[in-house]
């Protein structure tokens, strides 16, 4: 359904050669300088979770964007949707959150706007990020770009910050050890940016999870993609919130990991730079790009093989 | 409230030197390039209105911010939060208006992104733009910029913004004439942009209208600012709407406006190009900067004089 919205209203509408690729970021050019821009749309609910909180998030979800892109995030704006009635000790620790994710990025928010809603008329506070990149000479990463005999990477485990938000609004979280990944992906990616060679595209698997990225990538890159149940570094915590909810770890949102198609070397090289930087300690490499028709197949762990696919209706709405 | 909120709350967390000026947008360097940013919440009751929308309103409230701040527009995100519920139609015509006022402001919409609220979590529709624009060489504007000697002047009838919003809201419209001025002010400014010499501050008088802004600017410049009523080029309509309402014009949003300190020589010229486009007709000088206190004191059509104040409330809130 949000597929559908995107291409038949905003895309048939807004068309432009830097909206068209429907990437993480856009890459304009102002004057003749080569930019990357992202906006993001915050309404998280709870505002709070384990892990982190909607300021945070803010912060994080465009800079990974930009990163993700291709691009070092030079600035960030902010604005505000704020409900009547938000205690203001609320907004402050929110306020605050987004200055220190953004001091942990290395970049600043530069403007910002604040407009109040009467009562019920929001839900707290919902937050919307835009930011501009430089593009790094020499990246050139994008979903269609992933090739077959690419090796599939991700940086840590999936799922965690869908089951922290899920684990909060449910009120269970089995001993209080589900924490949200939400996270800057700089340091983490600062290796690839320093030598992209090889490496052909990265994504972070935020809502939809990893299921859906990789089906998005299978399907703009026209490849299939392999993975192995038993190679995805899964957390038990977030194994057992699944198992207690019936949910399916793959369609949880991540938002502090990164999934990588690299050529071989690319990929074990960015596998050992991960797994040296605090985020990346679960790295593993997940799987392989393949010649055939666009879809994701499953090894399981039993041996069986299946297809993954997008979920049809978001399992946990309002995770970012 | 607004004033103490974004210096309390916003700029005691996330100061840096681009966010400091609390200007319509902040000037910042990518790498070794200069851009300006800035961005808006939007958040108008009613979405539709008389000369207008709230898509339309988007992107000409950031595009101006632009504008204002001396920086030709390069390209804008879009963030939606739509409520449950909202129709479809209603959808496909606030983005087709966005993509007009686009077009007409020479922009494009380059990333977007929706996040979709349950009913009674929202009001339909929110969006949040934000832009990313070049500095014009030479075009040093800025609020605190304002001299003694410099001459004010206004491109059009001020408050129709405000009262088209409040005339929609309340059911009133005497004789559906209360439009809008929703309008990008690209081709307006496009003369000053030429030829910037001598102008020194640009505003465009949107929340609290031209009172908020003109004690704005007699504040960060450290000036008394004189304003004669007889010279305020108001519109029949918005005079009969505040009549009505029992509301002060010189307090009601402008959105496609704008508010110029300049040489008396660079003024006289602006005013000559306002009145040339079809934007700017009844563009007009309405007072000069002057040594002093920082104030605004309005010489009545009276022959009295009293000081102009910042509203300590909106009269309407929600107004974009």
């Amino acid at each position: 359904m949000t597929k559908r919205l995107v291409e038949e209203v905003f895309a048939a509408e807004l068309h432009n050669d830097a909206l068209a690729p429907l990437d993480d970021a856009a890459r304009v050019t102002a004057g003749d300088v080569p930019l990357a821009m992202t906006t993001d749309a915050f309404v998280v609910d709870p505002i709070f979770f384990p892990g982190g909180d909607i300021g945070e998030l803010s912060v994080c979800g465009t800079v990974n964007d930009l990163l993700v892109a291709g691009a070092r995030p030079a600035a960030l704006t902010a604005g505000y949707i704020l409900e009547e009635g938000l205690p203001l000790r609320h907004l402050r620790r929110v306020v605050a959150s987004m200055a220190r994710a953004a001091r942990q990025a290395g970049v600043s928010v530069v403007a910002g706007d604040t407009k109040v809603v009467p009562l019920g008329k929001g839900d707290g506070c919902y937050i919307t990020t835009a930011g501009v990149g430089l593009p790094v000479p020499g990246l050139e990463v994008g979903a269609a770009r992933g090739k077959p005999g690419d090796l599939v990477l991700i940086s840590g485990t999936p799922g965690q910050h869908g089951a922290a938000v899920m684990a909060a609004r449910a009120g269970l979280d089995p001993g209080g050890a589900v924490l949200s990944d939400c996270a800057p992906l700089t340091g983490l990616l600062e290796p690839i940016m320093a030598h992209p060679e090889g490496v052909h595209t990265m994504r972070d698997p935020t809502r939809g999870g990893l299921a859906t990225t990789l089906c998005e990538l299978a399907e703009a890159s026209g490849v299939t993609i392999e993975v192995k149940e038993t190679a995805i570094p899964l957390s038990e915590p977030v194994r057992t919130i699944c198992e207690l909810m019936g949910l399916d770890p793959l369609q949880l949102a991540c938002e502090g990991r990164v999934v990588v198609l690299a050529e071989p070397e690319a990929a074990r090289r960015a596998l050992d730079a991960f797994r040296a930087h605090e985020q990346g300690a679960d790295a593993a490499i997940i799987g392989r790009v393949a010649e055939g028709a666009p879809r994701v197949v499953l090894q399981t762990s039993m041996g069986g093989r299946r297809l993954i696919t997008t979920p049809a209706s978001d399992p946990l709405p309002r995770i970012c």
